[in-house]
């Protein structure tokens, strides 16, 4: 027999709760007309990057910006077509599960089956390898049924492999044409994205019919840019975690006698722990990003935990929580170099229990100072891209017992006059990965699939637009446009940060979220030069961690511990959402859209016949916003994400 | 400064909302008056202890049980008083922190209040500490609005000591009396309850006016007797791990490449690791009370597992999750035996370095089989109550690993053809102690703390009873009983599967709760023949293990996991109790409350003057009745606790 993915489920009292849930939709999808606006052609953020990735992307780059919109007028040459050719979409899950995921494919299947009842959404099982296999499941109501707002991804399981070598690439072609797909929606992170825009380009070069979409779905939260928010599952994971932190938090000033080193799964970048420290409060976090900007050692960070504990007993206060991001361990230099040289290593295909002979001098000295638990984490095979298995490597436990060593050191040199450290540690991350999905992230995850679930009216027109789904349009001038093939577009559900009655829709050329890297070491050199969507990191400017910083001293000393409590469905709660998200005005998509506005606004009052006072009024200043945004694009190379 | 014990806490939006959550309580509680009913003198469950129980307790064994009832009838002889003295009553929490014991403080503050403004409830800081120390907090409103309804003991803080030693005793004593308690409350598990037996003899004895009474709080379930059905805090740490334990379900069914072995806290019973098991349908659950039972070694439990991966295996399951209880190395025979020997040496002052070298042929033989890292941990100095401090051995990581070497020798050899075997190690515990009380321990705890808090009205007669709380009672006569100074009682609280309002409260003597053990050996042999309320093990013969034999093979092969969602407060799940108790028929108070009115029953109809016919029925069939107990409870030292 096969594996168990899309069997109906025995769902709990709450389960079924939340299988009823019907989530909400931004007004704009939810008329019987959407009305669809292009933008200008998107570009990517880093303009020394922008050539390469042109070249590399000729078919699919420079692709306008889409604002799915109400219907606000009548558009004088709407043409009403009744009959509507069924489609074929496939769909499937790559990268690690995050809560919400299931979602996507349901509010997937409402839009295309409003449009035609024939259409078909087919799941491909078990990730990219039932897409190479063409193990597929057709999604039905059925299969769906207990699926609906859970977590997970077991409807239809997933590899964490990338699509990326010929043989990949095209062993996906080969499935969507012997399926007869319109269109492939790819569910993941910045690796999957890169994948699914690399797919469309490829199958729009190969003139294979089938448009490639993504949907930004990472519990890590690190697809972030200026069309991405945040991603499906961060909320969720967030939430669990907090949850779980806060109840440690308690523990800790209840018994008074423990310091609790929490790790939190989320990738390179630090958003989850940021986020957990904003909603909890623990005592400290050591967020990758800072360290890697200050370059801090081992040591240093070592030193200052020590001098935080130290501070801590002073004010009689034994006790504490600190919060690790799982990727601190590659934000380390030495750490960092010493893993690089193993990849390396395991590149040349030089076994696990032969690397430690053959680094170089410091690596090995740094090597053998390190606990025998971590080397054998350190020497586990990189995952698939080139990164360390980052789960496994035990940096809480490291730092643990770092300080505890330091600690009483001090303790015997009589610096140290508190109780005797303590430490527990923690990794969290497995256990939030399969959670029920939050309001937001089921909302989200719903909008962003399809942001499309509105009632189907035959004598509308319909046409499968670029996000793999169903838009209602007027008139046949979109028709052709949309018709035309727009490919290699990620979703985007933007202004999140306010009600879903608020949150506005379109899609944006993957090409567009690209960066270039220009230094790398290690395995990973091989990614030199190549566009790619790249994870982002906390932005050490930005408001999310101003509001860390502001409030850190105090959260170091005065045990101002928050507990959101357990993820709740009803009441108080409930509606809640990522501090980071509400902190952060992001809203880029709405200020596109008001900029267009402006310069129409322009053209429209300076048309020829205005008075002569009107014009210069008008050219003067222009010439200064023209000035000023020259010189401020012209110094932008900094941008660059150079990790 | 001192600690930050008590101090008012910011909540959050979720806490606010259950800071306004009034406690349900039962009828009985709810009217203005209570009636107080006196059943015969509780005497011990193992009738080869009853002896030594009572010569050990002289003062405090065989007093009556308790069961408060709601004002049925008018007595005649009911006398008013509205002048109450004040009373001051003391509250300690001993032992772990325990979700719900917050809601104890503040429901006998609720009830002494009621009866007395002026009367004061005393909280200790810091535990027994705190109680030796005579650091105290008076509870007021003020204090108690940030922690009602809320998790954790931090707003008393505590610490796990035992009050055992002469000096201990003496030291509570003297405090009690300097500050003129007429009560102290005891809040905590078997070990903490027995020393409030202890201490209310040792009180009574030297006629110290504090009457001590317990009140049974910890997560571990393992409080659990014919007068206790289980125990404030349980039901909410069952909660929060099975939700953490669907999660992990969740993903595994997802990633389909993971094996997770999760620890779960609960001391050396495995009730929490039954109760999860049924909330959530694991894979597997390795009892402890089975592998004691069986005599299983490591190595049978290690053949067990790799048997049940290999069956998965052939259904191309190459997944799965696997609970193990913390206490589950103390049943392990090889293990315990080692740990004892281990103890042993601690307790002739052997350190840690030295102890290796010094032990048995064949515990050092197991010893250095081990790992490296369990070695390190088997040698922690063991707990205040001479068990191995479980917490801290990872007894989840050894089984991992045998199991993994095991898996990779019969894949090697063919035996095995299934996917490399892959484990992931989770310890669930600190996590949930301090989480949010669920509703029903919020109410659970407040009703067993003060089943009292009806509204005070000053013409009825209120007396400081046996729990250490004020009831009021009708009639001078019970006036005189209560205020004789019943001592040495738990609070009671049973019919818990039945809603709120079926509840029955009453109280207990601690000392009929107790057993005395006549084996053990290593350092716990001190306890040898001293009366103490044991941890009660898991039923192998009860109900709610009779459910997981029954659905043991399908939790193995078919993946049948239940995810009971997050902790929730309102909708559905929020109203959901353990499953254990519910399938457990207990109400033992409700059934000698029962055969009590039938014992009255035959009485009152068999009076001098009936009848020859009935008075010979009666004869034979009591007759009959008497003779089959005088059989079942000859047979009955069996039941003797050993462990």
């Amino acid at each position: 027999m096969d594996s168990d993915y899309g069997v109906p489920r025995e769902l709990s009292e709450v389960q079924k709760k939340r299988a009823l849930y019907q989530p909400e939709v931004p007004p704009c999808l939810q008329g019987t007309t959407v009305r669809v606006e292009y933008g200008d052609a998107a570009i990517a953020a880093d303009p020394a990057g922008a050539h390469v990735i042109s070249q590399a992307f000729p078919h699919t780059y420079g692709q306008p910006l889409a604002h799915f919109l109400r219907k606000t007028a009548v558009v004088p040459d709407a043409k009403v077509i009744s009959e509507h050719p069924a489609v074929r979409v496939g769909i499937v899950f790559c990268g690690r599960q995050s809560p919400g995921g299931h979602n996507v494919v349901w509010g997937l299947y409402e839009a295309i089956k409003a449009h035609n009842q024939s259409s078909k959404l087919i799941g491909f099982l078990g990730g990219s390898d039932g897409l190479l296999a063409q193990k597929t499941l057709e999604i039905t109501d059925d299969v769906l049924s207990s699926y609906k707002n859970q977590g997970g991804y077991d409807m239809l399981g997933r590899t964490k492999d990338q699509i990326r070598t010929k043989e990949q690439v095209n062993g996906a072609m080969a499935s969507c044409q012997a399926l007869k797909l319109d269109a492939l929606v790819i569910i993941g992170g910045v690796t999957s994205n890169t994948d699914a825009a690399q797919l469309a380009e490829t199958f729009a070069k190969a003139k294979c019919a089938t448009k490639v979409v993504g949907v930004p779905v990472t519990l890590n939260g690190d697809l972030k840019n200026q069309f991405v928010e945040t991603t499906v599952g961060f909320d969720t994971i967030c939430k669990v975690n907090s949850q779980l932190i806060s109840n440690v938090c308690t523990d800790a000033l209840s018994a008074e006698k423990y310091y609790y080193f929490i790790r939190l799964m989320g990738r390179k970048a630090s958003h989850v722990a940021l986020e957990c420290t904003l909603q909890s409060h623990p005592n400290m976090v050591i967020l990758g990003e800072e360290v890697a900007a200050s370059k801090l050692t081992i040591f240093d960070i070592t030193k200052q935990i020590c001098d935080a504990v130290q501070a801590r007993a002073d004010k009689d206060k034994n006790h504490g929580v600190i919060l690790i991001p799982e990727g601190l361990v590659e934000s380390i230099p030495e750490l960092y170099a010493l893993l690089q040289e193993i990849h390396g290593l395991h590149g040349r295909g030089v076994s696990a229990e032969n690397i430690s002979s053959q680094l170089s001098p410091w690596a090995s000295a740094l090597f053998e100072f390190l606990p025998p638990f971590i080397r054998k984490q350190l020497l586990l095979h990189p995952e698939s891209d080139d990164s360390a298995q980052l789960s496994q490597i035990e940096t809480e436990k490291l730092l643990a017992q770092l300080v505890e060593t330091e600690m009483n050191r001090r303790l015997k040199e009589g610096t140290y006059k508190g109780k005797k450290f303590n430490a527990i540690c923690h990794f969290f991350g497995y256990q939030a990965r399969g959670a029920l999905p939050s309001k937001f992230d089921c909302d989200y995850a719903y909008a962003s699939s399809c942001s499309f679930f509105f009632s189907y009216k035959a004598n509308c027109l319909w046409v499968i637009n670029h996000v793999g789904c169903w838009f209602q349009v007027l008139g046949h001038v979109c028709y052709h446009i949309i018709a035309a093939g727009l490919n290699g577009y990620m979703a985007t559900v933007t202004n999140l940060k306010s009600p879903v009655n608020k949150w506005r829709c379109g899609a944006a050329p993957i090409s567009s979220m690209m960066t270039v890297k220009r230094w790398s070491r290690g395995p990973s050199a091989t990614q030199i030069g190549k566009p790619a969507v790249h994870m982002a990191s906390v932005d050490l400017k930005g408001k999310a961690y101003e509001l860390l910083r502001q409030s850190s001293s105090s959260f170091l000393l005065e045990d101002i511990y928050r507990n959101p409590g357990p993820l709740q469905f009803e009441g108080p709660g409930a509606d809640s959402k990522p501090i980071s998200l509400c902190v952060e005005d992001q809203d880029y998509m709405g200020r596109i859209k008001k900029l267009q506005e402006y310069l129409e606004k322009v053209k429209s009052i300076v048309k020829p016949g205005c008075s002569q006072d009107v014009l210069k009024a008008a050219l003067s200043a222009m010439a200064s916003v023209t000035e000023t945004l020259n010189i401020m694009t012209s110094s932008s190379p900094g941008q660059t994400q150079l990790s």
